[in-house]
């Protein structure tokens, strides 16, 4: 009897429980579940791959980076210190790391319910070999054992990316950033297989304290006079023809709405220069960021990058917690996101041109069948990204299918992204991806709204044809 | 075995897959799936029916008209020019139907899932005995095999008024309109069939360049002095009594949003004044058509006419689109709308009287349970129309029904619109709105909310009683 | 057979129709249904339990308190009048409680597919032992049937206490009343089984045309100076504390926003003095409400008491009732709620402290998965009370679960709450909430997404421990 001490993952799990229904999901998934991984975007971190340095314990490695756990930790009362989180000031929190892993084990019915429970209930079996429940008595069997993997050769970055059967994963850095370990992987096995992507938020966003720093920065970087527009777009150019030298296909942009403009040069030079002056208002810079989207998507056209756009996360929104341990500590919240107005201007000038490719994310599900999918199910240049963050869940998922494809098809949409700085469990991911695809298409065969036949060939497209194709990884 | 290449409609198509649930749903449509068509309100051609001329060529009917179609197949990157569709300044576009449906044919994988896939293929085999899949291989023997049933008798209008059991329908057309069509219909089997609707969105809403053309048109259609303010209320109610000479029940107005006034006569006859000149505000413009709700509603209160609000809609978002190829070219784009705070003018004057009757309709789905749902479950002026445009889907007209029917109930909403210009699928989209029915109230039997007689009186009720009750059809 | 003249409750109502999903509810279900009512917030009347007098007849028990039940039959033409609600002018309105008993009975249909159906036949069956459906032809049978119980003391309140297995209710008064029926229940069972909850907002609503007069009565109430900004501060505090010597564990606020403000104390000595000269704009209101929200959460890290939030009413939204019939008459409309900026001033002055307890409840759906969970998801303060009001139905029940538990697990949600008025269906609406749960939970069992053993303590923790839990009422 499967009970709550056995650590069992079924294998029709997430599949819907009618036998009907359940079979065809069932034969779906046999077809696709080996296919490779495409990872398009995400977070990983490049250093894994190009030294492939073991991992360091249990904790540091599921627990620290993964601001998922941490953060349904601390919402019942557990502090961030107890779990080990740096705090910006140096004061002592919590060193041992057989103790951060015993409060998770202790907590971890909080996840009943959640996709963490199921990435790690999936890394606990299928990559460390546990076959009993995390619970407070088993949390020093867990321990140790993941502890003790991590050691050996078989759990090295390289190995697990084989053993992942990653065909290839996309690393994200700014546009500061001279990617050294991008660098370090040219030659190796890994230089085909981890590409970065091109984040500029960093010399594009004046709202940041260090942004005007970094538009000297820049300057330094590609010998352009950074404090000219047209400077600074010639050295924007620059920086992502270098990211193109190292197989970046991508961009993407972190912007706190989807809000573009459409101003004249001489509009521009100005609101550039008060960016600049470090005196610029708010509104000027969410202009300023506006009106970037737009100059970005028009050196797509030129060079044909893709272009993401990953709006609407009020981040930060805990300033005590800001202040104390730094960004990406579980604090960032979705806000209502409007794209309709916001995507006009930039659409206006370059939403006809079927050089332009753009992939629309959302935190906020209310746009996916009102503004989203007909926006996509329109411009040649739009196309939407799967159910991004909190919405990269088994409902978040359905929630995306069942909103978006009657509007937009599946062929305005392009496979799956796991985002993640979690390594582990990428495969997780994607194969929870794979298994509510297959659930929906299993539902539209079931119904009689496509036939078997087609339901095989979309679940390919959906695993991998579509993110090799709207990334530009199959050139 | 039903594959890719076979044309197969299954009995039990939409459907839920449970079999308890599905045997309940294909019950109840056994007893609803031949009651005649009732469509009281849609976009077809009073030409077709007046003078009964055949149709044209397979690309004609199905691709040119059908903004469905085209948006998908231009969001993939193939031209307008390329599928036939007339350009502004007259320059050359595609002229041969057989290659424009053959991109089509080509390109009819993008549409699976989509609405518009369940009704192509509904026409295909139910109206032209089509039984294979439309694909590059069978383009030709479709383009031929529908052309020439288009010269055939029984591929007339008014044959197929009869085929398809449409006992009625109605057109919609602007206060300017002589319905000539309408007059030329007097007298044949057609005057009760076919019937008009008033829809005044063109002598109402100032922000048309054509607005004081109009209002002067208005002038001479009705002999009224339409430069004063009661003169122009008194020629809107000339035209809606022509209009109701044959035989319109209903007024239609598809304003960008949902917003109502309810402003002074003195300052009515300033705003309007100003529209008039020429020089109005687009605020003044907002205003105007917000104060013109008001007064059609009270006008509906006079002469009975129910009054239908469509509002929403991003009306050619496309700038370049509209520039080249004018209106309707698949470039609306739904807005976030709100009703609250917007009807409530309009309400508190008349929202309380029991003879004014208004549908409500939607493009955002947000507000059909946090708003229009509880105000059609408490005005005894308000209904709700049926889910709309894009939402007009299986998966649209489920969540309509699972978002409104625990608020407002099923008896304040009207049975189904298919709100088309596309007269082949009428039959096609009736049947849809009649499965999902069938499939929403068999979920309810099937878990005891109500029992099956009620579920058999209310599966009548959606699908014929309604929409005769709610739209005066049954006087 | 089951027809529709014969009323029969399906003991797997509810559940969904899969037999293997639905035996894992049936079982699940059956563990907890019959665990005692923990009634956490809601508006039954202390007077019932203080002094146990007979109900009146079955109109007056069952159709005139509940708006729910009228604003449906209101919505199609039926008037206030005729249902017997008092009008302010005094005009005579229907007084035959079997005349109104007549309505209900003979537009019963209306309530097809509502959570008015599924509680008034509970009652009807459960309580009243009907085993016939109410229609026009059993009206008489009904109400004589029904009226003739309320005359035996097993229809007393105590009595149906017991019967229906209430531990506690929690009932809701505004912070001026001397709450003399539960000082009247003091030394009787009922002592520890109802309390009270604090309600400030009419000493808090500036908006209010009683505001000034209110503040003069809690300083004759508390004799604080309350017309100081910190005498009245602590008159709040007293009364906080003398609601609390007569259980309340709690406090409620009613306010149109979730806006929330951190104003220093000069500001606030302004603002209040404003609010007390009766000149108060209503944005100067609005900005009063949400920096009383931050005072209030001061005091309850004070004193213990757990907050509850229920923004986003309309209140009164058709003026013609309002002025004929005065409040909560069934035309309060939800709005569209905006949370992760006006919760944000609050949260960053208490929202991080452990001791703090703030219950969120919502009208708008949207920000469940958008805002609320997220939220829920990570502040330490913060919790989710169920769906609520128009949501708290079987469809917006499940929808709460499926689209918050992704983010905010099920521990930080806090058990069931049947804030009604309508004592008698107390036992029906959390029946409908256990069986939801159990059919959530049995959709993650069937999916292998939890194992059945979490299933149960789930189910307890969901049905019972929760909500005692988050009450602070296990002390």
């Amino acid at each position: 009897m499967v009970n709550s001490t056995t650590l069992h993952l079924h294998p029709d799990r997430l599949f819907p429980s009618d036998e009907k229904v359940r079979s065809i999901a069932r034969n779906l998934y046999e077809q696709i579940k080996d296919l490779p991984i495409i990872s398009p975007h995400g977070h990983t971190d490049p250093r894994w791959f190009a030294y492939d340095e073991p991992f360091g314990n249990a904790s540091e490695l599921l627990i620290r980076p993964d601001h998922y756990v941490f953060r349904m930790l601390y919402s019942q009362g557990i502090s961030l210190e107890s779990l080990g989180i740096r705090r910006q000031d140096g004061a002592t929190v919590e060193q041992d790391p057989r103790k951060i892993w015993h409060l998770l084990a202790k907590n971890y019915h909080l996840f009943r319910g959640t996709p963490s429970r199921i990435w790690l209930d999936t890394v606990f079996h299928d990559v460390f070999g546990l076959r009993t429940m995390l619970n407070e008595k088993s949390a020093d069997l867990y321990y140790d054992h993941i502890t003790e993997m991590l050691t050996t050769p078989a759990f090295r970055p390289r190995a697990l990316m084989d053993r992942f059967n990653i065909e290839l994963i996309c690393t994200t850095e700014g546009a500061l950033d001279t990617l050294p370990h991008h660098q370090a992987m040219q030659g190796t096995p890994m230089q085909s297989r981890v590409i970065t992507s091109f984040r500029p938020d960093d010399v594009v966003d004046a709202s940041r304290e260090d942004f005007v720093e970094n538009i000297q920065k820049l300057a330094e970087l590609t010998g352009q006079d950074t404090q000219s527009w047209t400077g600074y777009l010639q050295a924007l150019r620059l920086r992502r023809e270098y990211f193109r030298t190292l197989g970046a296909t991508a961009t993407d942009h972190g912007h706190p709405t989807a809000r573009t403009a459409n101003l004249s040069v001489s509009e521009c030079e100005k609101l550039f220069a008060i960016c600049l002056s470090g005196q610029s208002s708010e509104e000027q810079q969410e202009l300023f960021r506006a009106q970037m989207l737009t100059e970005l998507a028009g050196m797509s056209i030129e060079d044909g990058m893709v272009m993401q756009i990953h709006p609407g996360a009020h981040r930060n929104h805990n300033s005590v917690i800001f202040n104390n341990f730094g960004r990406d500590k579980g604090a960032d919240i979705p806000s209502q996101t409007e794209y309709v107005q916001a995507l006009k201007p930039m659409l206006e000038k370059y939403g006809n041109d079927p050089r332009l490719s753009i992939i629309l994310f959302t935190l906020d599900e209310t746009t996916y069948a009102r503004e989203l999918a007909p926006l996509a199910g329109h411009y040649p240049s739009l196309k939407l990204g799967p159910a991004w963050w909190f919405h990269d869940s088994p409902e978040g998922m359905i929630r995306f299918r069942h909103q978006t494809t009657e509007t937009a098809g599946f062929y305005n949409t392009v496979g799956f992204n796991d985002d993640t700085r979690a390594f582990l469990s990428i495969p997780a991911r994607h194969d929870v991806a794979r298994r509510i695809d297959c659930r929906f298409l299993a539902e539209l065969i079931s119904q009689h709204r496509i036939n078997e036949d087609e339901g095989v060939e979309l679940a390919f497209d959906l695993t991998y044809r579509l993110a090799k194709k709207a990334y530009k990884l199959d050139k």
